[in-house]
């Protein structure tokens, strides 16, 4: 039986919270309840919010993040090390990274991944501006940030196919036991490369 | 370490979503980024709906109810038996009654429930405008509805200390082992209750 709400208004709302990933319809109720019992002005920055962004953000051009202007200030700031090109998935990866605060260098976000399981090829994706950009020179060094998974290996690969010969150095995220792990937790395919690729202890 | 976003307009998008309860930065920037993805008719719905929602939607003047107009559709609904009221806390408890198809009478939502620890006093919530409804004359049953805690007992208390004199029938919804369950898991007060308040098997 559908749930009928005591007003169409309400329903409305429900209706459009609902269509969010992860949020099911007792969620999106107890969402639009509270908005309704908080000051109008949450609902309306709220609204305000989401208007904004749909209609103003931005895509770096030459990196493809998540911008307010048409260079992001990553790409744009001279600071960072124009050289060095982190490819990475998505924009969440971008932020992860930057967290860390360990790389100084310029990135390539692809907006997926090759997955032809989900129908998405190397064409879905941002890899020919990924290769413009290393043909166009003063790049020394190709980063590849995908997630350990079986599409991330894929895309890594056909990466590195399509810049093979352009003279650029192509390197790959570290896998290992992750730091703070119990050694007997890991799996055995993580602590078998994490032994393979061990590194001097001084490093 | 506060989380930089690539984006102001992104970042203020998250914030204003992190606002709403259950939602952290992590699921705000995960519906934020989907949003984005999405068809700009989806932002645009959902802004729409929270703006229009939190500007026009109405309580029910008689029973507090939301409503779209002045007058709910139950309170207004003449199929109705208008001589019984059930007494909610919350709008949600309409809509779970109303579920049930076993209730033809009308509402009063009190918007809360009596909590001293939260400091909500009777004050706060819509009982004065029961006891209105009720000595206006017309009234032949209350039914009090609330959740079987320590607020909910407390609330009824004072409703039926308020109610005293009027000659209102007073009732409150049976407590007992939930339909579906094992009675061996049933808490001991529930199962205590439900002994005690034990029916004629062919009612």
């Amino acid at each position: 039986m559908e749930q009928q709400y005591p007003s169409k208004l309400l329903g409305k709302a429900v209706e459009e919270f609902s269509r969010l990933p992860g949020i099911g319809r007792k969620t999106a109720l107890r969402l639009v309840l509270f908005l309704l019992r908080s000051d109008t002005e949450v609902s309306d920055r709220l609204a305000e919010a989401i208007t904004t962004l749909r209609h103003e953000v931005k895509y770096c051009r030459i990196c493809h993040n998540i911008s307010d202007t048409d260079v992001c200030d990553i790409c744009a700031n001279p600071r960072r090390d124009s050289t060095t090109i982190c490819v990475v998935e998505n924009v969440q990866d971008v932020m992860a990274i930057e967290n860390t605060q360990q790389y100084n260098g310029l990135y390539h976000v692809l907006g997926g991944i090759i997955s032809p399981v989900e129908g998405i090829g190397p064409g879905d994706i941002e890899i020919e501006s990924l290769v413009e950009r290393v043909k166009a020179g003063g790049i020394r060094e190709v980063i590849l940030a995908m997630s350990p998974t079986m599409e991330g290996d894929t895309t890594n690969f056909y990466i590195s196919r399509r810049l093979a010969g352009t003279g650029v150095r192509l390197t790959v995220i570290s896998r290992g036991v992750a730091v703070g792990d119990e050694l007997e937790y890991a799996d055995e395919v993580t602590l078998g490369r994490s032994i393979i690729n061990r590194t001097d202890f001084n490093n």
